[in-house]
């Protein structure tokens, strides 16, 4: 009657919620991020009876999408959530926005009630699929048990083209009965759309005539291989950058060390001045992060074309390689030197001197998940490190740091991840330390603690607000009281240290990057 | 050039931002529960040059909305929240949800880029108004800064007859120049509707012919004044129930100590059992809180005839009194007796003794934020306890305790506030506890610590699942590792003791009431 013979619990009818699992197994999908509830109880019980389905609580929704959003980013395919309701939906949202930018694949589970309950407006109604489009990029709501194998084929497709896909599970099509659906082996991946051919020969021939032109890679085209192919283009007189923020970048020695667009207006006019023509590979056009009184939030120069050369369902490898072909690029990239950037004399803890530490000290493939707003600097730094993937908050919603490093060391057990986190924005998802406690992962935290949310200091000196007063500092700081991380840490069974100097920083970090498990370090920087 | 002496930073033209500012000060709303970001720097800047305006900052959402639900529950007014874009509202979305199910007065402002910035789909990019909708009474969209004065106007007044008002504020709309608007008087509330006056006849000669009639109360109509009414209704042969789930029910002794329908299917029929005709003031019909397998939601017997006597926006108390003496009830309700509940003798604790010990001790004028859904014995003692405020979980989104006690502590300065957290919730915006530490809010957490999501566990069994398996455990359970709630509420500045008998939990309970200020308590119940 069961179509896995894996399956525990052979007395219980085949139902909608045991095929939504089966079908996610047949394709690969084997982790699910969970924070269920009592709409979900008949999906929690089909994972129950299929031990070959990985489950990961998240003490909080957030932490839940965010960790799938990191699994995402390192797999390149999708994990399933498990959530519950347009509530457990919405905490988990300002994560799916942030991955939805990062274009990861995740099939995001949400229970609705069920049919014949949803009229009934009980209290935890509410409107799901209003909730779920503006961060979704494909949506479907279940309709019935005999046809979730398809939605679920249909979800997976669209995690792998589009990024992230919402099934709405009501509870009736989750406990209904059905017959099992063939098994199906585990898919190819979807055919992947073309590179724009007249695009691609149009930037040639800019190329040619000695316009300059410039190209902004994103997505997968951040990958070693098609950075070896980005740094032939530099050689060849185009200007390569990556996006501001990106899903994930293969970064260290060894490979092209790619120049990354500010956010910034000034700055990333002055990256961009003088293109022509702007290129863009999965990438979009270069704004600000915000808006300014007087200012335009574009950022390439007045007249500059910009086309779009190819977008995250194509493949990208091989569009970079023709277009590279077209270009008269040379056939190698230059070798890259490794560069041992200068360590800080001991002294109190500065922000650049952990990011001058990390860089020396990372461990070959490891993963760095930054949500470090307060600073830009480890980036600079990092080109000359270990090699490593480097992984960032992508859609400004804060609370990702945490959470996607504990995704990442689910999806890589074999690599040490490195969470560098602002502490404001830590405060958001700190949950997620516990569920690398629970899951022994292999994730060292560094807290920047310097009890503000300085980028808005920042911006209050921008607007010409030197000292801010009474409401706006009880608005931007954290102090009174001071969180205490190393407590915070411990309370959720992850074992802690506060450092104040560079010299004790360098030393933690060394034996915590040596010891498996999770450990946070608490920076207290000057 | 302000309207407004007490207004610092004179220099500084007048914008939409300090209009907004101004207006919701016009109409005594002067507590603003925050977490900004750029996009609302003018904000910010417009509330720091306006020192009468009460900044309060929450370190996530959730704890801004949950506040702000806590505010307005108890004030019967409205507090401004400032969130930050799409993410920083989903953040709030929660407990906006659970607001919006108790009928709460909320102003809720929500940033957004400014119009010419918002096409450039920049990364925090999102749709608002379709996130916004679902957990919203009443929305609007702002539009220019001269048209802010009428926009709050509008925004109080939706708030005080529907609930929770949106108001989507553009950074443009903020920081643009404009006259300051007419200084306004603060308003009266706005003009209620009228009770249906058919129906209540209708009701009343239901009663007269000796029908079983019903009646259930929500909204405003469970305070002291009210429900001496409904005493008064139930000697007359009616059945009077509060709803399920409600914003605020003054309860204690002296008052009349309304019976609570159950969301459960089978305890719900059975309370409505025998009724012909049930009337709803500011109430939901009687719906379980989760649909099951072939059985149906609803809870009033078949054929019972359900009518709405009044709404959110009628005056309850008008409508009941002139309901009761339609349908003859006496004039004076029953003295309702004081009776104090056995005290457990010693021994490990359990959830039934510190209900009892805290009906035992409550302070005069205590405000009981009740969010430990894995017991509703509280409610059952606390009708004998010292008069009391009574707030619970309304929309079932978790997480809404400790904020909400954050809200009415600081909406009720010289009132002992009580929190009764379960630990799966509590876990969801335990930040509130800095919010506590900060304000020095005199709030006592008693975290009901089973680590558990106790509830899920009664689903299963309820399912037919005596004994789950490994998959669901780790979907159910909160330990490996255990919460340090002690450690926890330590590292957000709020001292905290663990207790394991009721003996202790007594004294410890005892000493917090009699002190001031936060203070955790870890019920390590059995």
């Amino acid at each position: 009657m069961t179509a896995n013979p894996d399956r525990a619990g052979e007395a219980a009818p085949w139902t909608g919620a045991d095929q939504l699992c089966e079908t996610l197994l047949d394709h690969g999908v084997d982790t699910c991020f969970a924070n269920p509830g009592t709409s979900e109880m008949h999906f929690v019980a089909a994972l129950d009876r299929q031990p070959r389905m990985r489950c990961i609580l998240g003490l909080f929704e957030g932490v839940v999408t965010g960790a799938a959003d990191g699994y995402g980013r390192m797999l390149d395919r999708p994990a399933a959530t498990l959530l519950h309701l347009g509530p457990g939906l919405a905490n988990g949202l300002a994560n799916l926005h942030n991955a939805k930018r990062a274009g990861t694949s995740i099939i995001n589970v949400v229970g609705d009630h069920s049919t014949t309950h949803l009229p009934l407006d009980a209290p935890l109604t509410s409107d799901i699929d209003s909730l779920a489009a503006p961060m979704s990029n494909w949506m479907r709501r279940m309709t019935a048990s005999d046809r979730v194998a398809a939605d679920v084929a249909d979800a997976w497709r669209a995690s792998m083209t589009k990024g992230v896909a919402t099934l709405v599970l009501p509870a009736d099509v989750a406990w209904s009965a059905t017959d099992p659906a063939p098994a199906m082996s585990i898919l190819q991946a979807p055919a992947v759309s073309k590179a724009d051919a007249g695009v691609a020969a149009l930037v040639a021939d800019a190329v040619a005539a000695g316009r300059q032109v410039g190209i902004v890679l994103s997505g997968k085209a951040l990958r070693e291989s098609h950075l070896a192919i980005a740094g032939r283009l530099m050689r060849r007189g185009i200007k390569v950058f990556a996006q501001g923020a990106n899903g994930r970048i293969e970064r260290g020695h060894g490979r092209f060390g790619i120049e990354r667009l500010s956010f910034n207006g000034d700055i990333g006019r002055r990256q961009l001045a003088g293109i022509e023509l702007l290129a863009l590979v999965d990438a979009r056009e270069p704004v600000t992060f915000f808006g300014y009184p007087g200012q335009s939030g574009r950022q390439v120069p007045d007249g500059c074309q910009v086309m779009t050369l190819a977008t995250r369902d194509a493949d990208l490898l091989a569009a970079l390689e023709e277009f590279a072909e077209r270009a008269g690029a040379p056939e190698v990239a230059p070798p890259f030197d490794r560069h041992v950037p200068d360590l800080p004399v001991d002294g109190a803890l500065t922000v650049d001197a952990v990011n001058r530490i990390l860089a020396n000290l990372l461990p070959e493939q490891a993963i760095v998940c930054d949500e470090a707003i307060t600073s830009v600097g480890f980036y600079d730094h990092s080109t000359y490190g270990a090699p490593h993937d480097y992984l960032q908050l992508t859609g400004g919603a804060i609370g990702i740091g945490i959470p996607m490093a504990t995704g990442a060391a689910v999806a890589c057990p074999d690599r040490k991840v490195v969470t560098l986190q602002a502490d404001g924005s830590g405060m958001y998802t700190m949950q997620g330390l516990w569920t690398q406690a629970r899951e022994a992962l292999d994730v060292v935290t560094v807290v920047f603690a310097n009890n503000s949310y300085a980028i808005l200091h920042g911006e209050m000196r921008r607007m010409g607000i030197a000292t801010p007063g009474e409401n706006a500092r009880r608005m931007l700081d954290l102090d009174k009281p001071e969180i205490g991380w190393t407590q915070l840490a411990n309370s959720l069974g992850v074992e802690a240290e506060r450092v104040t100097t560079s010299a004790r920083f360098g030393d933690v970090l060394a034996s915590a990057l040596n010891r498996r498990g999770p450990f946070l370090i608490e920076a207290a920087v000057a």
